[in-house]
């Protein structure tokens, strides 16, 4: 293998790849990434966990076709320390991998590229396309309500499923919990998605895909199967196994009775919240919500601290009482709400809270009261 | 105690006071802000850990002189949450210090303001004034090489001391070492003081003491005895304790006599050891420096990940030779060098390397070798 890249093509490729990288490995070779250069011109490279696989094709000029396995993070941090605009030059040969750019000459240790796992990706039969911009907005709505309880390791994704919702037609939707909180997205089925089974996205893909999707302008092609997706990102491909594990029935925690509505500025009540909450004790962050005709008051009473109170206006007409909430968990969705007022449905300090941005937004939010 | 201050004045005051404050503390009171309301107007802000105390006086207006104490960071995460341009009120009573702003209310636990321990100055016998780009430059350039080895707790300072150089006239010096690595500036001696004791100041005192210098433009005036010194920067006060114990005579590790002389451009060599190190382990970071006619060849040599080399410019006229050093602490004095020329001055293998922009620049720097 033979090839001349540009540090800085190099290193943005790098840069993807090298994340799915986990820092310690009991398998050697997946500290390493591939590279393959073609006869055609191009470096293929590739990443994997075993679970989540990332492959990109890069521009440069090959001299010799050949492959090989080095170092992922050691060859990233080389790229980052060449010059800007530098040549690097990558020529494997006798179980090395020699790198040169400038005066600087890198010999590195190599794996053999036969050696280097695959993940098999098998039939994937359901195929579809999405906006970069939807799976950005269902991805930031949603990843905060991920378990990272791993005993409960099917919670610990993003369950995308199908379902066809009558009036507005078929549609795809997205749902995370930890049990205490629910984030679910709504949006229309594309085409061809009809049919597919649901499917749990795992965390580390959901982290990686995000990442990914902020260099992403279009749209994202989807390939899946039961057990395995695929995301073709123009240069990139990603591809995970699926969590092997049964999502929760949750529509059955989604309330539809709630009778008390509060509708409030969002920033404002997220501002409150943040600031009552500066005196909650780490563990509990529980704020108190006293609700009162058009007026809400948020408090905080903490045994080492002393109390902490802010009234913020809203227009509620029900009758008052008062619940608590986590005050992390109450931002993580206040702080995904865009417009400039949010509904909070209501029952008892007991049930089950419904938060959204009205009836037709794409999002909706179900949080757990706290005793306070 | 009744006081209304902006709340930019406030979170400005205590982001230099709640530094001090230790995140963990067995004696509750060392987390508390002395907060003091003086019958003229003003508040004085203040913090210590004992070995460190802090004092600034912010603008206010006083309503009602008093004082007390409360938690230093709730305080400041209280102010840094406050809308940008309100106005907060602070009234201490009953044992409570009430926080008010907008629509926000807070009422904090306190803590006796005559239970707050001082530390008690004593005489400061010298006196003198630093220009504060002087201490800047001072710290900058020495505090990289502070041991943080608890057991060497002489070595866990900057030693500032005075000399009469003969030729040079009398100067103040600051050396800092950790037995690897030495670094020493020197500056004319500052009116005041002649006699004055050498004196160590503990790398907190340092840390604090060069985050203020930061916003302060003019002269510090700097007071010690042998055993505290007190830095007077405009409305911000540093009192330390020094370190009780004996800087080594530093004087002897400086070597006089190497005889190899290399000048090289510091930039292109910091990045040429930084680059070669990529490949160094994690552990020891040895850079080997080959040195021919003109000619500096940087390489690491590692088991795991093989091999680097780089070849950087430089004069050199001696007898070719092969040093190692620690990329790590090479690049910390490189870092400091500010022109595009540096003197490497080496003797062998296994000796003291003096490194210095020039005779006259005001810092030095001794490197102890590595074995490669």
């Amino acid at each position: 293998m033979k090839a001349t890249i540009e540090r800085a093509t190099l290193l943005k490729g790098l840069s993807h790849v090298q994340s799915v990288v986990e820092r310690r490995n009991t398998i050697p070779i997946l500290s390493n990434v591939l590279i393959e250069a073609s006869a055609g011109g191009g470096l293929k490279l590739m990443a994997t966990d075993l679970d989540l696989q990332i492959v990109e094709i890069v521009d440069a000029a090959v001299d010799q076709a050949g492959a090989t396995t080095v170092s992922a993070h050691t060859l990233f941090d080389i790229a980052r320390k060449l010059p800007e605009g530098s040549q690097v030059q990558l020529t494997a040969a006798e179980g090395k991998m020699l790198v040169t750019a400038g005066r600087a000459r890198f010999n590195l240790a190599t794996l053999p590229r036969d050696d280097f796992p695959v993940i098999a990706e098998g039939d994937l039969p359901t195929k579809f396309d999405l906006p970069a911009a939807t799976l950005r907005q269902i991805i930031d709505k949603t990843r905060f309500a991920i378990s990272t309880e791993e005993t409960r390791y099917y919670l610990n994704g993003i369950y995308f499923h199908v379902a066809d919702e009558g009036a507005d037609g078929p549609v795809l939707k997205a749902a995370a919990t930890d049990g205490h909180r629910l984030a679910r997205v709504t949006v229309p089925q594309p085409e061809g998605a009809a049919g597919m089974p649901g499917v749990i996205i795992p965390r580390k893909c959901v982290a990686e895909l995000r990442k990914l999707l902020d260099e992403v302008d279009g749209s994202v092609e989807l390939s899946l199967s039961g057990t395995k997706i695929r995301f073709g990102l123009g240069a990139a491909i990603l591809t995970s196994k699926l969590i092997d594990g049964t999502f929760p029935d949750y529509s059955r925690v989604i309330p539809t009775g709630n009778d008390k509505l509060l509708k409030i500025d969002p920033k404002s009540f997220m501002q409150g919240v943040d600031r009552v909450a500066t005196i909650a004790s780490e563990k509990t962050r529980a704020v108190k919500m006293s609700l009162d005709r058009d007026k809400i008051t948020l408090s905080v009473t903490s045994p080492e601290n002393g109390t902490a109170a802010e009234e913020v206006p809203g227009l509620y007409a029900s009758l008052g009482f008062e619940i608590g909430f986590n005050a992390r968990y109450l931002m993580d969705i206040l702080g995904q709400i865009e417009g400039d007022e949010v509904e909070v449905h209501l029952a008892d300090a007991a049930a089950p809270t419904l938060i959204r941005e009205g009836e037709k937004a794409p999002a909706l939010y179900v949080l757990m009261p706290m005793r306070v």
